[in-house]
């Protein structure tokens, strides 16, 4: 492609409201642009990569059986009404109606659509398991949109389904997609992490994310440095301590904290540690409808975060978790946020492990302005729940029994489950086994945020110049810049050729014939990531060479003219 | 692929619902799911023809020099507010609002997300021209969604749109665009037409449909038994008679015509040819502003057709053409609908050119159970206007002065249009030139119906056993049939080996190794439409041999087993 026929429109500046790297390089380097709040218009480079992206993808689930359908973006609201989900959905369900004001939604996921497929199709055992995909266009309606088409409304999702007969043939097909997903990353040359998942709303037991490591990432997740053990730190189990608590020593004393509400504040003025202050949460409680009802303390080590995931899975406390608002916290305990502790508190109340485990600590006196110190369990706390309601922290031991733990960021591109028959249940999805019997389908869903990933692959591979593509997904893999081809009379027939050759050898070359300053063509190039350049330049050529630069490395070589196509292909293939 | 990983599903009987045989053969052979009105699943099978048809459209495309990008299914109305559409379209463009009441649409059509993207990325005639497209999901709410794919809700369109500082570059990138469609149909194996069109509410002046030619086809088009010439009946214009009108030779008559009100009837009554009569249609006419404004008389010879399109365009004819009702007949000629003449009628009269050449003919006498006999114009009646309104016939003079005109019936697949400024001059899109003067963009725009080709394709090629695909779209090139596999110690490995090598040499094969009967078998492959198919059977195999049948012309013949596979090739690259 030379870049006189193309739509290059790349930006000097950075978007005053692009705020990740990805979303700000995707702007300038021109590959999207927004149409209205997280809608965007993929320019021709970027559509080149999400294309990329989106065939290895498909390649990757060809190979492991999984055959591609497509699925229509608009769904009737039967079909959710079945599941349950449509009244289950909050507003990000964008519902819709026809000009019959029939109802509608666009489709943000799609296992009511394929659950009513294959209830219709596959009527025997013999027809199973069957694997069905799709790569279609999704529609979720955030609150916020943001990050670009990190997190925008319409978005590319590689969906996938499995139906079986037993739990056994699901787990089977679950580890080949597990495998597929990691030969999707590899192939993109992106570094990754699969981890342990919570299943969250989608339901179901066993579940796998798949995070594209990036610092920026928004999601922490944490994993074993002498183990294959990797998991969602909303999903990683913080061992008890393995020793015995340690015995009081203490007596109970009230002491004066005027104005000291944080963790810091307090253990400042009592000088302590923070590990050796507890804090005390209240959120709202549920019935046993899971209904809200009362509130529930939920207590930490001072230096210990709450994982709300492991919180909001008991019973009694009300899902999604929400904070008791002060009213309710100044009822249960008589004083303001940061002056609850757990003695003499009349709700029920869950102890993390490594709270449960001090001696000799100090929590608020559910009296405004003051704290108790040398506090003990049991001696002067009873009626408590031990259990792990906190984040891991790097150091920890590693659920696994092996090592410790690590701690990265990472930004969430894939997530399998094995959903069970939470669908097939509620919409009767069933076929007659070998022996004449009904049996409901057990089922797995595997997906992709394929237009998502090629925002990680920014935000993981990036410098201040632009982007750093890995050559599988490059807009395209080799750039030819000529310096000042129009006032050279031996430059442009140079150019023509290797561009002329290059492409013949396979090559996707983009060819800057701009009449643009040496520096701006350098800048846009950079700009746009293409991993290997070649600069023809009046002085090199004087001694029959080009120069090549890696975008990845920043390394530079001189290349003999005729050798050019030889030195791509082998960098294309290594 | 074999058969007994995929999903066939083909259904032996005919789906009630489905009224053309497209629809109904894409039912059985499995291609595709209804999933509400109007919205389908494409199953494996179908979409392998629909991605085969995409990829003919984008590879022409790109051959071209148009650039692929990618805008949002979801659109905002403002956009649509600025280019005066929001107001204009009726119920098929579907109004959604977000969760903020936000006022959005599922794009049937994307000119204006293309104006605003254009009007932001191109600042110069350096730029240009652009010519930019699309493979999307497009979205129109229907009345009355029918005919499967055919008029489907939501469907695949490849839409373009090329920017142009001059209508002679406009005009030259359309025609490559037209050879484009023409190489994009010729390569997809069907019989198609280009024809002169009407622009209709998208408006512009030059525009060409591109039909695929199929008894079943919902539109007439005609073409020069003598020339190029070939367009739309909407479009194709009715010269007016050569010679000079016949002289008045018989006096006005009123006779009695009771209970008479059809042509057919009134010409019987009156011993007269339908040609000697005339029809006289009121419909609503239209004041300066467009309103609806009274009513305007069309007059045509009784064997002839209105075209609305054609009559439509009259300034005082009220646009979309709609009847007058009774209460406005009475009122304007004092009669009902089947007893209206020109005779006296005191309201604007439109004359086919066909129509006003008679003489001595009859017409309603505005009384009704009576007509006029021995009718002339100018002596009887006066105050008229002679045009253009009528369907052409079969036989007319073909308007390029070259031969008659034939007519057949074609699918609409393509459109192509000289926009105009029609939409940059609304949102204001323009670039400076040369000599810094701010120029308004000339616009073309270029649509194929890509769901829409493959019912279309099967309308064309198909008998009563099924699909006749052409081979570029067929869902598999070849499909190995072995007859009882699981009975034979021979067949299986034959089969398998044959399998292999037709793979290995790059064909598509299907694999069909169920255990059905060999008729079951035969029978759905035949539905499928698979072109080329090898049939392995116990007996040939004595002879070293297996059958070859081609699903086009039902050829037959028998072949080496290790000559397979050049066979096939040599097939493949006919």
């Amino acid at each position: 492609m030379r870049t006189s026929n193309y739509l290059l429109s790349t930006l000097k500046e950075t978007p005053s409201d692009a705020e990740v790297i990805s979303h700000q390089l995707m702007l300038r380097a021109g590959m999207i642009r927004k149409l209205a709040s997280g809608l965007y218009t993929w320019l021709p480079s970027g559509l080149k990569v999400l294309r990329k992206v989106e065939q290895i993808v498909r390649e990757e689930m060809d190979k492991v059986g999984a055959i591609e359908v497509l699925m229509p973006v608009v769904q009737p609201a039967d079909l959710w009404q079945e599941s349950g989900r449509w009244e289950q959905f909050g507003p990000e369900l964008l519902r819709i109606k026809d000009r019959h004001e029939r109802p509608f939604l666009l489709g943000p996921t799609h296992e009511e659509v394929i659950t009513e497929l294959v209830r219709k199709e596959i009527s025997s055992y013999k027809q199973l398991p069957i694997n069905l995909y799709q790569v279609q266009t999704k529609f979720r309606d955030e609150v916020r949109p943001r990050f670009g088409v990190m997190r925008a409304r319409e978005f590319t999702m590689k969906d996938a389904y499995s139906f079986h007969l037993t739990e056994a043939c699901l787990e089977s097909t679950y580890q080949k997609m597990h495998q597929a997903y990691c030969n999707i990353f590899d192939r993109l040359g992106l570094e990754y992490r699969p981890v342990l998942a919570d299943t969250g709303s989608i339901g179901g037991s066993t579940s796998h994310e798949f995070h594209v490591l990036a610092e920026s990432g928004e999601d922490a997740i944490v994993f074993s440095d002498s183990s294959e053990y990797a998991a969602n730190i909303e999903k990683a189990e913080a061992l008890a301590p393995q020793t015995e608590r340690p015995a009081a020593q203490k007596s109970l004393a009230k002491v004066a904290t005027p104005n000291k509400h944080t963790i810091e504040e307090v253990s400042n003025t009592l000088e302590l540690s923070p590990n050796q202050v507890i804090k005390t949460l209240l959120v709202v409680g549920a019935d046993e409808e899971g209904q809200e009802s009362g509130v529930v303390a939920l207590v930490l080590r001072g230096d210990h975060e709450l994982n709300e995931v492991k919180a909001e899975k008991f019973p009694n406390v009300f899902s999604p978790l929400t904070f008791a608002s002060d009213e309710a916290i100044k009822e249960a305990a008589n004083c303001s946020a940061g002056s609850i502790g757990p003695i003499n508190l009349s709700v029920p109340i869950i102890v993390d492990h490594s709270a449960a485990y001090l001696a000799d600590f100090a929590c608020g006196a559910n009296e405004d302005g003051f704290h108790f110190t040398g506090v003990n369990w049991d001696r002067d706390i009873q009626g408590y729940q031990v259990a792990d309601i906190r984040n891991v922290v790097e150091g920890d031991p590693s659920p696994c029994g092996n090592g410790v733990l690590n701690i990265k960021r990472g930004i969430e591109v894939g997530h399998i489950f094995q959903l069970g028959t939470k669908y097939s249940e509620a919409m009767k999805a069933g076929v007659l086994t070998e022996t004449g019997k009904h049996e409901t389908l057990t089922m797995g869903c595997y997906g992709i945020g394929v237009s998502r990933i090629v925002a990680a692959a920014i935000e993981q591979n990036h410098d201040k110049y632009g982007i750093k593509w890995p050559t599988a997904i490059a807009p395209f893999q080799v750039c030819i810049l000529p310096m000042n081809m129009h006032k050279s009379h031996r430059i442009p027939d140079i150019a023509n050729n290797l561009y002329q050759e290059l492409q013949q050898a396979g090559c996707e070359v983009l060819f800057d014939d701009r009449k643009e300053r040496p520096g701006v063509m350098f800048n846009d190039i950079e700009l746009v990531g293409i991993p290997h350049v070649i600069v023809i330049g009046e002085r090199n050529l004087d001694e029959g060479v080009v120069e090549y630069k890696n975008r990845q490395t920043g390394d530079k070589e001189t290349i003999k003219i005729d050798e050019v196509v030889n030195f791509i292909q082998s960098k294309l293939t290594a």
